[in-house]
């Protein structure tokens, strides 16, 4: 599936200061970057660190006081594979890939120590498999409210879980730390999404079951085939789309998200209860 | 319902402390001291308040190095009410005694204003009358483990609904804040408790339907009309039945409660469903 | 020291709603409300409720949905007394008037308990005395910025020590927490500041010292001698200017403070480094 | 440096579990394993996992009920490298290896963020040298108080820093949130430590300065030139010395460290002055 993505910053920077941007698409076996533009004003140096594993992006611009504005622009074609979620299992601790356990470890905002017996409660008597972490989402979506402005940078799965309100972001905590709770690793991922409405990055997660990660959303406010990765992280501490060390402020902010598949209207994402992964099946490692 | 309730409090003092006891049951029309008594060793003065509308006891005594113990009893008088519990409605906020208004705000350990989405949630469309904190505190015992060590002074409601453990203050606290949630008035309450096993001092809660204040204890373990008062306050940060100023440690702790009530063991309290409050009618002010 | 004073709030609101306002000037023996109106648009009925000992005034009033518009004005005498500071000792536990307990208790936001370290390696070798306190305040109005915005209504004292940023109403909890720590009974007040910049409410808070309460405020926006008190509570929990039972949003609020001592401006309140309490010698209960 | 270094862990076994521990010690081109023993009782099979990069070694067993014995014994050759600490500076965000940009997010138990206000107030001066480390250090040393059981599995730095008391694993963590508050990378370490009494598993911490990771120890326990690696991690979350899936109970737990260097004691590691590093010279990725 083709994607034209992209996003337009504007910042008001009052002295030098280094940024680091995680806006770029991942470039992975499954997320192929036909064009991509990233274009600085002023005409600044920028460099390129790509996490090993993750793939995540960080791009380093030092910047002199004065305005910045960064324009990115990629063309991207996404693989998707689709899986009916009845076929699909939890893997129990004992037989886990090793290095998928700092996933299943409580991090910054996704205390899954402190919901053991919250999730045990709700969800530890469901079936160990896809279908748990669907219950997962949907209580969230039930039970949680999507409002703007509810949460803040502080605001962790812990404190979601009872003050019931907060954005995409927030959404995905949860999910990750019920998750954890239950010893599914989970992952925090951040992403353009297709028909999000208003227009803007989003959240979401991904948990590993049978052989591979699988995308789930609980904010049900993009098809999860429309979603394309920017990184993922063990939670939204890893990956901000913009850190700045140094005073600068964002003046606007502009996020879109095309489909290039121009048949028909529907040739593009819609949403399904298939089980949506970025991983072709002859690659078997925990990507 | 004549009890005969005492404790035994054994400290280690190893510089002059200022102690702050809260165990003395309180003189209310409804419990009737016929008899109490008292004993230091060292004998020390010591200097009682009374807090004002609360009835509270406190006792206060300057400690020199060396051990305290302090010895208490008393026989006391307690007229407990039974009310049907259909009988009893909510008060809405238009027309609560403005006195009452301490006891919907939040506290230290109750912050009410937290858990208002998950206390809508839950209770929101259940009838606004007795039944309502019964729901309650059935969800607190269906919800939350009893377990001895799982909290500490620190914990608060907004912990207990989420950790799902506590012992009998924490249960109080997560009553209290959904009470207040909901904008039904409610407050801490510690006392001596019939059937308590092991013996120890009690924490339970009231909540204020109707014209007075009625006794609820989401612990069921022991029952209501088996509560001999101590204390009330918005939380347990109002009364600790300890508080040293100084340096001390407590060695030892024994806490007695025996149902005077001789003619034959049916005569003592029994669980119940009738709504419990130590108001006899005539008076009506909230106390 | 005669006093204008006054405020306009502008709601709308969308439900029937039940507001409570804390608002007016508290009547006491060293506050002289000589006028005093209060107005409602539309003219809604309204109840008055006076807490016994700390004498604030709730205001309630019952609304239809649509504008609500409250304007209060009141024209005050207040009486400062200045007292030489070199002359105020702390009162230790020993000998503290009992009813003055629960201003030495931790309450939600000034976790007294847990700055018991912090507040002695910072304070505890000072003299028990009023320049104890004046340390405190010092030590808050260096370590800690003045900023709009950096604060909720969640943030505590124990967030404000470490995040060093807050408004009035942290500057206050912190005061309140570190006093309470060292055994210094302190309360939080709110009030008309004469010469606050921007005009608004403001939050400052009392330690009781020698045989009274005496005001500190460690923003120093404010002369001392300037503040007219509207309420006093264990903390910002006890005295919203208004807390409001159903749904509605302000629009706008105004305050305003006049000096009314015509003959000269050195009439009018200014910065001293007097001990100043509200009270009048021959009165010696802790009001 | 040679060591014989060990564990003996107990545990009691309810139902099948599986455990991972991380108590071997690391193999890097510094810490060269020349024997060693992993002995289980009863004699299960287990599965050991080496993290690329870090090289903390996990080993997972699967356990029926009954008991466990688990026994590790090592003999190791450490390689320290010390360098004069007044040549070593901190380095620039615009140019620190971005590898390393983890190491300066907040993390669980770290809330970097959080800090921001209080590191620059207190350090925010000096000069951006390894001795601003020192000075974090000389700050936690000074003002929080070693104490065992003051702290639980939920404290985290942002507590510590107020409450002023904690073991090895709080000191590593406000050492950790300290740095990462001025930009400096830290992180997690955990490991057998020389002179430690009573021995126990030893918690401490590593900043990176000018080219690699140097060692810092705020709780004077050990001297850093006697600190065997176990593994690293962005905080304690990483890298406990063991996770339990399932039901058991640790009976009993015992550490051993011996340094074998016999010729004299002076040969054994000793508090230094000196900067303390793993790494020689020639490798200069950042290990």
């Amino acid at each position: 599936m083709k994607f034209k993505v992209g996003c337009e910053l504007d910042y008001q920077v009052s002295a030098n200061s280094t940024f680091i941007f995680n806006v770029n698409v991942a470039k992975t076996p499954n997320q192929n970057i036909l064009e991509e533009y990233l274009c600085l004003e002023p005409d600044l140096n920028h460099e390129e660190y790509i996490a090993p594993v993750l793939d995540n992006r960080y791009i380093r611009i030092n910047v002199p006081s004065g305005n910045l504005h960064l324009s990115y622009q990629a063309f991207v074609d996404v693989i998707y594979e689709e899986t009916n979620p009845t076929t699909i299992n939890e893997v129990p601790i004992a037989q886990l890939p090793l290095e998928l356990l700092q996933y299943i470890y409580p991090s910054r905002y996704c205390q899954s120590d402190r919901l053991m017996r919250f999730a045990q409660s709700e969800f530890g008597d469901l079936l160990p498999d896809y279908s748990r972490v669907t219950a997962i989402c949907n209580w969230i979506y039930d039970n949680v409210t999507y409002l703007s402005g509810s949460s803040d940078q502080h605001t962790s799965a812990f404190d979601t879980v009872t003050e019931r309100a907060g954005v995409c972001r927030d959404f995905a905590h949860l999910g990750i730390a019920f998750c954890r709770s239950l010893n599914i690793p989970a992952r925090f991922a951040s992403g353009y999404a297709y028909k999000l409405q208003p227009p803007d990055f989003h959240a979401y997660f991904e948990a590993y079951l049978g052989d591979r990660w699988y995308l789930f959303d609980a904010t049900r406010l993009a098809p999860r085939n429309g979603l394309i990765r920017i990184g993922t992280g063990r939670d939204a501490a890893d990956i901000a789309f913009a850190t700045i060390f140094g005073m600068a402020e964002m003046n606007q902010m502009k996020v879109e998200v095309e489909c290039l598949e121009t048949h028909s209207d529907s040739d593009c994402p819609e949403y399904t209860y298939q089980a949506i992964s970025h991983q072709v099946s002859e690659n078997n490692s925990p990507v």
